[in-house]
């Protein structure tokens, strides 16, 4: 491809559902995943939710041949599960974690302990600077009462700043990954409203794949059934965005979404489907400027609308500060009047034992197990309405430097 | 200023020490720093520990005649303490919060509760581009045996990372903080070295102040003396550094340290001295490409210095993981046993009852403890390893990149 005035660049992206002791026939699948890769033969891989070190270096080790280079990111407690295999030199990483990312005591949903994250990767190909970029948002558990939009709008949000921030010097951006959100959802507007960024599905001259490109669909073994019943054809959350930004034009030449199970095969490789973008990057006679985003107006709409569910977001995590806060004075009130008797007991000032010493113990034990978590809680949730009312803030700045913008 | 090719920028930076409830005087002080900032007339103030939003809104309405741009950076439990005041409007700001910053369980140190953070903004006067970075880096409590060494390293190299990644279209790149290092600590050479920020004490022209440029001096009636018994003349641990990345020059004319008690009182502004610099920037003629970092072999030693540090504290970190790992496994085994001999009980089985139920309560609880205890140690352990291991995998990216760096 070097000295090529023109680029064809295949990139692949796909959340590999590869959670140790938890997703379905997950190694058979990483397996799977690594043969069709090597067979394959994409420039660019980007891959989310490759929670185990060990998939990760058995898919390292499986493509060093056709992907020499490649990196992990790791963060939080299980890890970011984002990682990228690239045919190109990586010449250098950046991870940005999210300010917010649901609730650890959401044992159930386990977002919180993903560290979710961003990671950049720079890449040069024939003298071509690449922005590549890789992320999994917070997962949208249930679209009606979506308590965790907030998070995702910071989250988004974030994203869209990092992106601006950190891709001054290239010439093509890249974005791949599971944003969880639908192509109309304000999040992705707001996305690629600020960044300017385009959908390859949108963009692509072919399309070959899952109707309206979606990427979790019905007809998947793996997916949630029931979760899918308000859309039969299924939804589009799986992503590749691009742009050029200096003396370049990025076209989507051909979009992809993997069908059914895997070649041979019984089962599909993920619960997602993969998306697979041909783009076709070409150096323009001259700069052409950062590829703008959407109109100031509308762009302005979306930053009110994105700000105001932040602001939902907000006045609930002050209630929850609030809550947890009455609850750890309750708590410390409970323990005080529990020393007092004590006290009052060991002076030999009560006639007799007012209760009995185990019910006591158990009271005593309650009330302190009581303080831990309203204190926990308490933190957490000042953390959190310290982020959200950053957000609020930065998006409120953001609305008066729109008609400054380029 | 407008209109003029120069530009001369009096640029103030201060770790104010406003702890609510804990720092001395610290109304007064705060009142003191919005008085001197109103005479002086500076054109950017970057201030650090100003925990409380209050002391920010007090100081915002203060000083909105004077310097009517200003912004508060929220991050962690109690906010990152870091604010800038400008002259200029503010264009833009991101904030990365550092992934590591010391142990929540710490509490007589406290710096995890602040979410320690690099803010950016991003100024422009007279058409050049000013990304301006406030930061505080975890402090350092024992300079014999610095448990926070790694800890601190990590942050010095996420701070030369934002810095490196987000500076590409500025034409002049400041940064004012309390860096926690002394000037030939290794952080300080990696974080110069990779990103060739001038340190403006070693360039300035003039300079006036405290011996050395030190900024905690034993003088100071709020620093610790013991602390500073070592260090007879003090120590310079808050630094404002530049340098020009386009077609510009920047040139320190002046730097001064303020000394003593502030004018007319018995007190100084805070336990820290106020770095102030004149900073001189002209335009170019032709482009003078990044200012160059530190020679590319020097440089290679001290990324080698740092990982080898960092890996202390990685093998650190997986010992501790390890041990809290073992005490989860005890504490689940003795729940297990106890449960047992309840079971056992309540069928019958055992000949009278082994233990009084006082005992037994207390024993559970204990153990339940221990449980939550170590498992919370577990988790928060599981994500320094995980960082550790990221930052050292990256400082060896870093040390294979720079043969090709420019």
């Amino acid at each position: 491809m070097e000295g090529d005035p023109t680029v064809r660049l295949r990139v692949f992206d796909l959340n590999c559902w590869a959670i140790r002791y938890l997703s379905k026939r997950r190694q058979e699948r990483v397996r799977l995943i690594g043969d069709m890769l090597r067979r394959e033969d994409f420039d660019l891989v980007l891959l989310q939710e490759v929670w185990s070190e060990q998939d990760y270096s058995d898919l390292m080790e499986k493509l060093a041949g056709c992907y020499p280079f490649s990196h992990y990111f790791r963060s939080g407690v299980i890890g970011s599960g984002l990682c990228v295999f690239s045919k190109f030199p990586i010449l250098d990483t950046l991870l940005y974690q999210y300010s917010l990312n649901g609730y650890p005591y959401m044992l159930q949903h386990g977002d919180w302990f993903c560290g979710k994250s961003v990671g950049l990767v720079i890449i040069k190909i024939s003298g071509i600077i690449f922005n590549v970029y890789v992320t999994h948002l917070h997962a949208e558990y249930c679209r009606k009462k979506d308590t965790y939009l907030p998070h995702r709008l910071v989250q988004a949000w974030e994203l869209a700043q990092f992106i601006q921030h950190t891709s001054k010097a290239a010439d093509v951006v890249l974005l791949g990954g599971d944003l969880n959100m639908h192509p109309e959802d304000v999040g992705i507007r707001l996305l690629r409203g600020w960044t300017g960024l385009q959908d390859a599905f949108a963009e692509a001259t072919r399309f070959e794949g899952c109707k309206n490109g979606c990427t979790l669909v019905p007809d998947n073994c793996f997916t949630d059934k029931s979760e899918m019943l308000p859309f039969p054809l299924g939804i589009r959350i799986d992503y590749i965005l691009y742009k050029a930004i200096s003396s370049f034009t990025v076209k989507c030449e051909e979009l992809k979404t993997t069908t059914g199970t895997a070649p041979g095969m019984d089962i599909p490789f993920s619960d997602h489907e993969a998306v697979m973008a041909t783009l076709h990057i070409q150096r323009q006679g001259q700069a052409v400027g950062a590829t703008l985003g959407t109109a100031e107006p509308a762009l302005a709409d979306v930053v009110i609308e994105a700000r105001m569910e932040v602001s939902v977001g907000l006045r609930a995590a002050q209630r929850q500060r609030y809550f947890s806060g009455r609850m750890v004075v309750l708590a410390l009130l409970l323990l005080l009047l529990q020393a007092v008797a004590a006290l009052g007991m060991l002076a030999g000032l009560g006639a007799g034992q007012p209760f009995p010493k185990l019910s006591f113990c158990l009271l005593a034990f309650l009330a302190f197990g009581l303080l831990v978590l309203a204190t926990g809680l308490h933190l957490f949730h000042t953390m959190e309405v310290k982020m959200l009312h950053g957000t609020e803030e930065q998006l409120w700045m953001a609305l008066r430097a729109l008609p400054a913008r380029p």
